[in-house]
């Protein structure tokens, strides 16, 4: 058994424990469901009383009373007649026992606490020693808003106090360095309620966009992609056509122009189609790899949204490979070698890969899919990524692979995604003039690899803890100067830097040297300059980074030689 | 009397010469208007059945005729009631005569044909020589779509025949180098019926939208701006506060977002005075420049669509200057000189510019427009670039300036304009806390060099009439190969012009030289590198331009040297 289902046990184990100090605390309390999650656990209840954020310590206290009490956590099976008569008065149970397949269902018992339950427990209450309850949310019984409202309380449990530890240090520092925070601390970015959900830019923030999107488009251009711009608005046929109506209307924004309606884009694939038919294409031409940094527009309920990870809108940095069936597989080693390039000049080395293959009511044949899922796995094994099968789980029209990347604070993220596409090609009748003169029909290659900008930004951030890597800060130096007498000779460093296109500021404050290294180490700038007389009168800087760590007597040459170190 | 005038003469009274052919040729004509224009002359006509292409050659024909009948013009003015009597016939002439002020109204004659008139003529028909109609089209009585549709017949009249010579080929190569035709030739861009008057850029055309933003960003950059990016909808509660809604809703598109109306942004001012009021600005902070290349969306009725030059959206360079009463002249200076330096590097070095000044109703003291006024002026004097005044012609909130350029063929474009406005600061509230600590109002400056970025680029490639200047060109350099056997010499210069970022292409076809040479013209790629045998045994290239010229036995370093040279 793997030290994972391990987990699952535990944390399973500890929403019965929750559950259990629930009903000795609130005995009226009626109980739904309480899985384990990867995060932790939750239970979800009908209380007589809404219960309150004072009540979890309380609670979290009777689950320590509880487990020390060491009880024997047993687990049986029952027809589903007896566990009705149990049950009687708990319809969300009977519910769950109506849809139980088979003529039993499991009972888990701790002392005089029972519940409806698949089994895998720990033996004993005592067992479950470190845990914490995180918080109270909404939910409604089987996640449907038109169903009734829970509370559901949530907590995690670990096996060791330090595992504990290592997940409470991380949930503190997930909050300190929340994006949203970082990004209004760093003077990156802004929300506004004239814009609910679309981020305003400021200067810092737009500046590190444009290094991202710089330093994808230099390896585009290098992969042989032709960067393209297609409009913002497009006629509400085209996406009726395209089947992205139907799938997203109501993710989608209509506009009205003279008798037509005009849907914002929520997706770049059909203005890339559009280019493609643009006229007709020969095999020469292919792979035919476009590319477009497009702003997508997708409506979500306000409730939902969240800084730049979840907004309405936000800019995929979108290819669309069009290609012959043979050339599946050289663009897949490509593409999947571009997107783990990406992922680790960001810092995240821990890439997994989930492999999405065919469904019920998939288009195409199985030597088609075959094919294609082949070439997926030869693909990752070209780029030495070690990847998991998601039977089943392709989209209708093609096998997908998702990118997970695990942060500096050990949470994962999928952002980069491929994703093969029969049916496009099909629908929108694209083709291609082989080489003995006749028509075929392209395969299309969808691929993102930040995904969303924003949203990648805002992960950055964190991965980060707003600590910017020198090649990505906004400002990657500030000059700082013992007294207002190194001003000039500040100046001419400061003018030499941006000579070397280096992001270069210069405090032009006459405060005390240690008001102004914490101004650049709030402001997170990588490098700091520090000029005192001595540097003057050498010719030399003092490095100073964000950590203290101090270089003395660097040529201006060993600063821009130690730049372009850190840049390329 | 200058010269301009006296072509109005001429013109005006061709527009009688064309109106006495029409009345021979078709008696029952009835005569509306008739005046002359910048371009030459037109006369609206409401005929009894509608003229049609073919009628032209006969029309102008018949005015030749006339012409050599020598016939003197002649004018008088006449009381009303005698110049009613003469055109009852003629209702537009009755209206005409009805708002002419006073009690008389001036006749002019030539032989038997006679028409309403103010004066201002030749002597003579024989006068009339260099003339040519250009085209009839569809007109409205009053210029509104409410009243009588009429016919207009539109021609041009020179006192030379080398002027009306210059005309008729400048009038051909704006058709031979219309860029609708260029960006489809070269691949730039392309129209859809699915986004009617959105353009979709190709990589090419992408390729020089990129180059004319990182060039101007660059510029920006050294000028202290912060590049920012708004959102692309904002709520229409905005737009009413800045008075966009009131001045341009038939020009919006709107959307419904939860139960707001969100309105796709027509300009950029509003985002970036919600990232200035975003927090509280101190004087330090000013001049606060704020930069963005927005796509902006307008309607525009689908009749008046014409290519990149009137779309339906389009990308503004935009920025925006809060500063005080003070800064407004040094800020006015070097936005002048950056306007300047980026038309000259397009190569438009014929820049006038007109300064409109104080309305009636303009809001702000006397004292206030006068100092922005002369901060203008002087602002002008010191760029070195002389202006006209149009006296009263300024925005109610404020005084401008707009550039007219002049391009190969003569035509003036207005592009660059810099709008001083007291308005929105005062509407939005916006504040600094000035050296002092007290709170004032900020001035706002805004301006635009390309104004749009694909209204400019359609702008150069009739300018250039496609023979993009080497820095701007999408594919700068072609390599082209004698035999087969130069292949692997090609590739190993083609690499070396890649590795310095010169956007270079190998013609990878057997054909012909000649058949390669014809493709890079048509393609008008301004550098072709030809390679043979001599070439590859002297480690050398000939370079040949697109007139033919050669160089012959450069260095890969030469050529190197060469590019660099035009790039800068």
């Amino acid at each position: 058994m793997s030290k994972n289902s391990d987990l699952q046990k535990l944390r399973h184990s500890a929403a019965h424990l929750l559950a259990h100090a629930v009903l000795e605390l609130f005995p009226d309390t009626i109980l739904t469901i309480g899985p384990a999650t990867p995060e932790g656990f939750f239970y979800d209840f009908l209380p007589v009383q809404n219960f309150k954020e004072e009540d979890l310590p309380k609670i979290e206290q009777r689950m320590h009373e509880i487990a020390k009490r060491n009880l024997p956590l047993t687990h049986e099976q029952v027809t589903k007649s007896v566990a009705r008569e149990m049950f009687a008065n708990n319809p969300y149970k009977l519910e769950l026992i109506k849809g139980i397949p088979g003529d039993t269902v499991g009972i888990a018992r701790q002392g005089d606490f029972v519940d409806l339950c698949r089994g895998g427990h720990v033996e004993n209450t005592g067992d479950i020693k470190h845990f914490k309850l995180l918080n109270i949310s909404g939910s409604y019984w089987r996640a449907d808003r038109n169903n009734q409202a829970l509370q559901r309380i949530a907590g995690t449990a670990f096996y060791t106090a330090e595992d504990l530890a290592l997940f409470e240090k991380r949930r503190e520092e997930a909050l300190m360095y929340d994006h949203r925070k970082l990004g209004k601390e760093l003077d990156l970015f802004s929300f506004h309620e004239e814009g609910v959900g679309f981020p305003f830019f400021h200067a810092h923030g737009k500046i590190i966009l444009n290094i991202m999107k710089e330093y994808v488009r230099d390896l585009l251009n290098k992969a042989g992609y032709q960067e393209i711009a297609t409009p913002m608005m497009l006629s509400d046929e085209l996406w009726r056509a395209s089947g992205h109506y139907d799938h997203y209307k109501n993710n989608m924004y209509f506009c009205q122009v003279e008798d037509k309606t005009y849907a914002i884009k929520p997706m770049n694939c059909p203005g890339a189609i559009l280019i493609y038919k643009e006229r007709p294409r020969s095999y020469r031409e292919l792979p035919f790899r476009l590319a477009e940094f497009g702003l997508v527009h997708r409506f979500e309920l306000s409730g939902v949204l969240h800084g730049l990870f979840r907004a309405r809108a936000f800019t995929i940095d979108d290819g669309h490979i069009f290609c012959t069936m043979d050339q599946i597989e050289p663009e897949l080693v490509s593409t999947i070698q571009m997107i783990k390039e990406v992922l680790h000049k960001f810092g995240f080395e821990k890439i997994k890969v989930g492999l999405s293959t065919k469904p019920k009511d998939a288009m195409g044949s199985d030597e088609l899919w075959d094919r294609a899922i082949n070439a997926l796995k030869n693909a990752l094994d070209k780029a030495d990524l070690p990847y998991t099968i998601q039977e089943g789980e392709g989209a209708f029209y093609g096998p997908k692979i998702e990118f997970l990347i695990e942060d500096s604070m050990g949470r994962t993220w999928q952002c980069s995604t491929v994703q093969l596409d029969f049916f496009l090609p099909q629908n929108f009748d694209l083709s291609y003039i082989n080489s003995e003169g006749k028509k075929e029909r392209p395969v299309m290659i969808h691929r993102a690899i930040y995904g969303s900008f924003e949203r990648f930004l805002g992960i950055l951030l964190e991965h980060y803890k707003g600590r910017l890597p020198f090649w990505l800060a906004p400002v990657q130096v500030r000059i700082l100067t013992i007294t207002d007498e190194q001003k000039d000779y500040a100046h001419k460093i400061l003018e030499a830097l941006k000579a070397h296109h280096i992001r270069a500021e210069l405090d032009e404050s006459s405060d005390q040297i240690s008001a102004q290294i914490k101004r650049a180490q709030l402001q997170r700038i990588p490098w700091m300059l520090v000029l005192g007389k001595k540097e003057e009168t050498n010719n030399t800087v003092t490095l100073r980074n964000l950590d203290g760590k101090q270089e003395f007597g660097l040529s201006l040459d060993a600063v821009l030689k130690k730049a372009q170190q850190e840049t390329e």
